[in-house]
C-alpha cells in the first residue's frame, strides 16, 4: 500500500525523478500493481472507456458511490507523491476501514485517472476531461506525443480501444462525491504548522502551443544578418512571457520548447513552445495570454519569422462546494482552506460532482520535480484523515 | 549509383527531410546499400576500427593512394545532398573509368566517414577525427546520444567493437591525397555562373554545451518573484549569442535548446543549449566565445541560476594545400575559388594528408534543411569532374 511499492516503476535516469505517462510502459506496470493492491483490500477494479480505473469495494457500484482516489502519472521526471500519494492513502485507508469491519453504506470506489498531467499528449487531466464531455473524444484520439504517435494508436498498442473513448454520463451521475488527497505544490500550509489542508478551489488555467517558423539553414554558411532564425524570436518570447506575467500578477511558464530540426550545427526551421498560463480567473487568463500573443507577433516580425498560437487546454477558476468543504472540516476540525495553483482531476469532475481535495503539506513546496517530498507523518495523518472521511460519508 | 537509390532511407517524417546518424538504423541500411553499390564497380569495402568504410578498387590497398568520397550521415531532418552527393559522384565516376577501361597508376579509394555531422554523439567529423587522432577513443566512447547511449553501446548494437577505435597512423600514412566532392552550403559560386568551385579552406569552428541550472518547479504554484528559472537565462543567452557574434563578425547559433525535464507545467531545473561558433581563426572564435561566456553567467546570476560551458569540439581554420588545387585547376580548368564557413571531413584530414574539395553549385544556399538542393545538370558536372580527376590524378 505504500508508496514504496512504485519506487522502482518508471525512474527517468536522464531527467530525474520518475516519468510515467498515460498508456506507456511505466503507467501500465502501475496499472497492473493497482489491479493486485486494489484487489489484496477487497475492491474490484474496472477500466472505463477512456482508461480510468474504477476500483469497487466488494465490487457494488453507483448509485451516489463515494468516490476518492488521483492519478498514478506523472511530469517528465517528477516527484514521487504528486497523484500517487492520493491513490496508495486510499487504498491505506480501505484498509483500515476493513480491519475495523466498516461496512459501507453506500458504493465505495477508489479511483485512478489516466494522463493527469498531460505529461505525454499535452492536455492535462486527459482522462478526467472525457469522462465528463470536457474534452470531446474527437478532440483528443489524434493528439500526438513527442514521437508523433497519436493518442489513439497509443491506447490500441496498450491493449485498450479508441473507439470507446468519450463522455461516460452515466457512470458520472452514479458518483455523489468525489474526494481526492493530494501533495500540497505550494508552502501555504507550512505557516499555519498544519499537516493537512483542505482546497478551496482552483485558479484558472490553460496550455497554449506557440510555433515559430522561418527558414532552416546552416549554422556556419549563413550570414548573421540574413538570417530567419525562428529561435531568436522564441527566445526573446520566453522572456517576454516573465515580464508580462509578473506585471500582470498571472503565472506564466515555458518549461518545454523543441526547435526542429534540433541539430548542433543548423538553424532551426521551426521553434514550438508551451505557454503555460495561471491567474485567478478565466478572463485574467485571456488577457495574460492575449498580450503575450501579441508580443510574440511582433517579435516573431522582428527576426522575419511567423508565429502561431494554438490553445491546448483552457480550465476556468473551480470553487470546490462549502457544503461538502463543510463535511470535511466536521470530520477532521479546523483545517487551513487554502486555494491551489495546481490543476486536479477534482477540479475537472467539481463542474458535475460535488468535489472536495485534502492536502498534505510539502515542506519546500517544490513540486514536478525530483526533491517534491512529504515528510512520513504527514503522510500517515493523510491516511488517517481520508479514512475518518471515507468512515464518515460512506457510514450507514 | 544516383542519389535517388538513397531516396528513401532515414526520412525524417517529423523534421521533414532525412536523419540518418551514426550506427543507427538508417545509417546501417545506408552501409549496407554503400557495400553492394561499391562492388557492382568493383570496389572491394572494408571497414576501419572507427566505422569509417574504405572501398578499394580491385581491392589494392595504399600506399600513396589516391582517396575520395565524403559521409551517408545527415543533421537532423537535413537535405538529400551534403554528404551523400560526394558518396555517389565517386562511385559513379569509378564507373565511368571502369567503361573507359581506365587502369589506376596508384591505390585508389572511395571512402565513407562516419557521423560527420556529429548530429548523434555531438562532436562532428567523429569518424575522421577518430582516425586521425584529434580525438582520442578514450574522448570519444562515452560520447552519449539523446537518449543517453554512450557511442561504445551504441558501436556494439551495430556490430561493431569499440575496443578498435582509436587513430589509424598507418592507414593515414598509406594516403596520398584527398579528394571530396560536397554540395555547396552558402552562395558563393552562383554569382561567378559556374556550376562547380573549388574549396580555398574552411573557417576556424567549435561546439559549445552551455548547461543553465536553476530549482525545477511547479509552474502554478509557484510565484514569479521567487523562481530560479533556467529558462530564463537561456533565452536571455541565446539572444546575446547573436548580439555577440553580429558585433564581432563572427558566426554563432544556438540550434538545439533542451530543458530539463522538459514539461508544460513545469519549471525546467536545466536547460542545456549548444552553441556553434565560427571565424576566420580559433582565436577570433575563441575571443567571441569568451564574450558570450562572459554574457551567459551574467544572465543566469540575474536569475538566480549557474551555468557551466563546456566545449564539445574546436577545429583551427583549414588551408586546403596550393599544390593540389593547382593540379585540380589543371584538369578542371579555372573553377572559382571560394572559403567555406562549413566544416568537412577533408578539413580534418588536410592535417595529415594533401586535401582538397570540389563543390557544387546550391542555387539558394539552403542546407541543413529538407529544401537542400542542387540542379541535375550541376550534379552531372560534378561526377565528370570527379571523374577527369581521378583519371588524372591516379593516372599510370
Amino acid at each position: 500500500m505504500a508508496l514504496d511499492e512504485l519506487a522502482d516503476v518508471g525512474r527517468d535516469p536522464m531527467r530525474g525523478g520518475y516519468s510515467r505517462h498515460g498508456f506507456d510502459a511505466a503507467e501500465l506496470t502501475l496499472r497492473e500493481w493497482f489491479a493486485e493492491a486494489a484487489g489484496r483490500v477487497g475492491l474490484e477494479p474496472e477500466t472505463d472507456g477512456n482508461g480510468n480505473i474504477w476500483a469497487w469495494w466488494d465490487g457494488h457500484r453507483g448509485p451516489d458511490a463515494l468516490v476518492t482516489g488521483s492519478h498514478l502519472d506523472s511530469v517528465p521526471g517528477g516527484g514521487a507523491f504528486d497523484g500517487p500519494l492520493g491513490v496508495t492513502s486510499a487504498l491505506a485507508a480501505v484498509a483500515a476501514l476493513r480491519a475495523e469491519g466498516f461496512r459501507p453504506g453506500r458504493p465505495l470506489a477508489v479511483a485512478v485517472f489516466v494522463e493527469e498531467e498531460g505529461g505525454r499528449f499535452g492536455v492535462p487531466c486527459l482522462g478526467s476531461r472525457l469522462l465528463t464531455g470536457a474534452l470531446p473524444a474527437a478532440d483528443a484520439l489524434g493528439r500526438t506525443d513527442r514521437d508523433g504517435i497519436p493518442l489513439a494508436d497509443a491506447m490500441r498498442s496498450a491493449g485498450f480501444d479508441p473507439d470507446r473513448v468519450g463522455a461516460e454520463p452515466d457512470r458520472l451521475a452514479g458518483i455523489g462525491a468525489f474526494v481526492e488527497l493530494h501533495v500540497e505544490q505550494g508552502t501555504l500550509l507550512a505557516p499555519s504548522g498544519a499537516a493537512l489542508g483542505l482546497a478551496t478551489g482552483i485558479v484558472a488555467h490553460g496550455r497554449w502551443r506557440f510555433r515559430f517558423a522561418g527558414q532552416g539553414n546552416h549554422a556556419g554558411t549563413t550570414a548573421m544578418d540574413e538570417r530567419r532564425d525562428p529561435m531568436l524570436a522564441a527566445a526573446a518570447t520566453v522572456l517576454a512571457v516573465h515580464e508580462v506575467a509578473a506585471a500582470r500578477g498571472s503565472r506564466a511558464t515555458v518549461g518545454r520548447l523543441q526547435p526542429t530540426p534540433g541539430g548542433t550545427n543548423v538553424i532551426a526551421s521551426t521553434v514550438d513552445l508551451w505557454l503555460d498560463a495561471r491567474d485567478d480567473t478565466a478572463d485574467r487568463v485571456q488577457a495574460t495570454v492575449a498580450e503575450i500573443v501579441d508580443a510574440a507577433q511582433r517579435l516573431a516580425e522582428a527576426r522575419g519569422c511567423t508565429v502561431e498560437a494554438t490553445a491546448e487546454s483552457i480550465s476556468g477558476q473551480v470553487d470546490f462546494p462549502a457544503p461538502l468543504r463543510d463535511e470535511l472540516s466536521a470530520v477532521l476540525g479546523d483545517l487551513p482552506q487554502v486555494p491551489t495553483g495546481a490543476g486536479h482531476d477534482a477540479g475537472i469532475l467539481a463542474a458535475h460532482v460535488p468535489s472536495g481535495m485534502i492536502f498534505v503539506r510539502n515542506p519546500t513546496g517544490i513540486s514536478h520535480a525530483p526533491q517534491e517530498h512529504a515528510e512520513p507523518e504527514d503522510c500517515a495523518a493523510g491516511e488517517q484523515a481520508l479514512t475518518a472521511v471515507l468512515r464518515r460519508l460512506a457510514g450507514a
